[in-house]
C-alpha cells in the first residue's frame, strides 16, 4: 500500500531504490515500506515498483526479511549483492533515489554498478507520503505517546535530593521499557538547575538540589515509531522567577495548540508561541516550535519561522515552546499531536500544571 | 591534534568540511574532532584546517559548542548558515568531504552555496585516522567495556521463568545506565530459545522457559564511545546439543583470539573461527567474525572474509563468532579487544564458561 502512496507523488520513475548504509545511514523509509519488526538491515536495499517490493539483504537479516511477507533476495558478499542489483533493474530506465538519506559514497558505487540508469531525486515524494500518517502508523504513535505519558508517573516519583541527572535518566528509560517501549526514541535529556538552559544538554553528574528546575525531554520507541515529550518541574518550591518562566511557556503552548488544525500555516503556529515568549524574554526561545514525528523523532514537517507550508490531516507534530536563560535555567513543555480537520488530537497526557515536588 | 592526524593522510586539500544532516545523518567524525561532550549538532558543520577547527552551529548548540574550546560561529536560519559557509572558504580551492557520511542532498546544496570549489573525497583518510585509537579514546573504550562487563553480573541475576525478553532488555539497559553509561550503544538484543537463531532479533513478548538459550547482545555508551558484547547462557540445564553448539563457538573465539595481534590479516583471523564452526555446522556462521568499535558501534575495520588488511596497534575490534540453527537456536560470544604489537588487550570481562542458571 505505502509504495503506491509514494508513486502517487512521482512522475516518470520506473522503480525506486532505497539503500541503507551502516548504522548511521539507515533510511527509515526502509521500515516505512516493509514494516519489518525485527532486524537492523545495514547495507540492505529495497527495490520498489508500484506493484512489487523486493528486499535485498544478507543472510544476517534473512529471517527478519521473510517475516514481512515481501519477496526476499539474499546475497552473500558484495559481488553477489551487485549482481542482484544489476538484474533487478532489467527494463527500468529511470530509477528514483532518496537523496536526503543516501550517502555520496553509496551513490558513486551505484553509478558503477548500474551505469546505464537515469537517477532521479524522489526524496520530496517520500517525505510527502511519510508525513501523512495512516491508521496503523497512528496506532503505533498513540501507543508510543501513551508509554511516555504513563512512564512520567513512574519516574517522577523517584526524584530525591542529591540524585544525579544520569540516575534519573536511567529511571526514565527503565520506566519506558517496563511499560512496553523497545527503547528510548532518542538520548534522554535530564537537566537539573541551570543545566536546563541548554536545550540539548546531556545528563551528567550534577546532583539534584532543593528548588532546582528539573527538565526531562524523553520519548519511547514502539514498533519503531517515536514519541517525544518534555516536562519541567521544580524540586521544592518555585520562586517568582521560575513561576513566571513556566507560565509564559505554558501560555505559549496553550495558545499555539488552540490554532493547530488542518489548513493553518506551520510558521503562523510558531509565531503565536514566539510572540508570547519574546514579549517577556526577547530572543530566549532559541529553537523551532515543533517538528513532525514518526519513524524519525525529527520527521517532517517542522513548525518553524522558516517553513512555509499548510498543516494537513494526520500529520503528527510536537508543540514545544521553551525559554532558556544562561546561568539561570530553562523551561520547555512538549506534547505530541495529531492534526485533524477541525483541530487536533493530543496523544501525550501528563499534567502541564507546574509541579512542585 | 586529531585534525592533524587526518591531514597526515590527505594530499592537496586546503580544508575539510564535516557536515551533519538530521538525526540519522550525524557524522561521528564531528565528535571525533571536537570531543563535544554535550549536544546533538543536527545540521551543524565543522570547517577543519590543519591548524584550526571552527564549529558552525545554531543557537541550540551554542553552549555545548563553546565548551569544546574551539572557535564557534552561530547562525540563525539557513541563509545565515550559507553566508557563513561562503566566507569560511575564502582562499580554499580544494575542499575535502567525507563521502561515506554525507548525503547526496547536502552535497547538492553545497555545490550551490560554494560552486567554485573542487570537492575531494577524504573518507578513507578519515577512516585511517579514526581506526587507530589514541590514549584518550582507549580510556573511553575501556570504560564502556567495563560498564558492560560489570552490568552482566547485575542483570543476569534477574532471569526468572516466565519473564519476557523485553523485561530482560529493560534490566540490561538499566544496569548499564546505573553503572555509568549514558545509554545503550545500540538496541539491546535479548533472544530466548529459538529466537536466538536470528542474529539481529529484537526483544519481544516471548517468555523465558526452562532450558532455553538466552542470548544477550548489548553495549554501553560512555563519552559517546561504544562497547559491544554478547553472552549466551542456558536457563536451566544445557542438553548435549546446546553444549556442543556452545563449545564450538567458544573454541572458535579462543583460537581466533590467540592469533589477534598487529601485523596479521583480518580475513585470516575470520578464517580461523570460520573453519572451526563450519566443520561442525557448515554454513551456520552467517556473519563476519568482528568489526571495529569506537564512536560508531560498527566502526572500521571489519574482520571478514572479504576484508584484506593488516591489523595495527591500537585498532579496537570485536571477536564474535556465532552459530545459528533456524527453529533450534543460536549461540554467540562476543568480546572487545585492543590490538597490541605482540597480542591484544581484552577489555570486556564477564565469564565465557557456559552458565546454566
Amino acid at each position: 500500500m505505502r509504495e503506491k502512496k509514494i508513486f502517487d507523488y512521482v512522475r516518470n520513475v520506473d522503480s525506486i531504490l532505497i539503500m541503507n548504509g551502516g548504522e548511521n545511514q539507515i533510511d527509515k523509509t526502509f521500515f516505512y515500506l516493509t514494516g519489518a519488526k525485527s532486524g537492523i538491515f545495514e547495507g540492505s536495499i529495497l527495490h520498489v515498483k508500484p506493484e512489487k517490493v523486493t528486499i535485498i539483504t544478507s543472510a544476517l537479516e534473512e529471517e527478519a526479511a521473510k517475516e514481512t511477507g515481501f519477496d526476499v533476495m539474499v546475497y552473500n558478499g558484495s559481488s553477489e549483492k551487485n549482481e542482484i542489483l544489476k538484474n533487478a533493474f532489467n527494463g527500468d530506465v529511470n530509477v528514483g533515489l532518496n537523496y536526503s538519506a543516501l550517502t555520496l559514497d553509496l551513490y558513486k558505487q551505484l553509478m558503477r554498478i548500474i551505469p546505464d540508469k537515469e537517477f532521479i531525486d524522489v526524496s520530496q515524494s517520500i517525505d510527502e507520503a511519510r508525513k501523512i500518517k495512516d491508521e496503523s502508523e497512528l496506532k503505533n504513535l498513540r501507543e508510543a505517546a501513551k508509554i511516555a505519558s504513563d512512564s512520567f508517573q513512574d519516574f517522577i516519583k523517584t526524584l530525591k535530593e542529591g540524585m544525579k541527572e544520569s540516575e534519573l535518566a536511567a529511571n526514565v528509560v527503565y520506566a519506558m521499557m517496563r511499560n512496553g517501549a523497545s527503547g528510548e526514541s532518542f538520548k534522554t535529556i535530564v537537566a537539573f538547575g541551570k543545566n536546563s538552559a541548554m536545550p540539548h544538554y546531556m545528563p551528567g553528574n550534577a546532583k539534584l538540589k532543593k528548588n532546582d528546575f528539573v527538565l526531562i525531554d524523553y520519548g519511547a520507541l514502539y514498533n519503531r515509531y517515536c514519541s517525544d515529550m518534555t516536562r519541567t518541574v521544580v524540586f521544592g518550591r518555585a520562586d517568582e522567577k521560575q513561576k513566571e518562566m513556566y507560565e509564559t511557556v505554558r501560555a505559549a503552548q496553550d495558545e499555539s495548540k488552540k490554532a493547530l488544525k488542518a489548513g493553518i500555516n506551520g510558521k503562523d503556529i510558531d509565531m503565536i508561541a514566539r510572540k508570547i515568549i519574546d514579549e517577556k524574554y526577547p530572543g530566549r526561545f532559541i529553537h523551532s516550535l515543533g517538528h513532525g514525528i514518526g519513524l524519525d523523532v525529527h520527521d517532517h514537517p517542522a513548525l518553524s519561522p522558516s517553513m512555509d507550508f499548510l498543516l494537513k490531516q494526520n500529520m503528527v507534530v510536537t508543540d514545544e515552546p521553551g525559554v532558556y536563560i544562561p546561568e539561570v535555567g530553562g523551561v520547555r513543555i512538549e506534547d505530541d499531536l495529531i492534526i485533524k480537520k477541525d483541530g487536533h488530537e493530543e496523544i501525550t497526557s501528563a499534567t502541564r500544571e507546574l509541579l512542585e515536588l
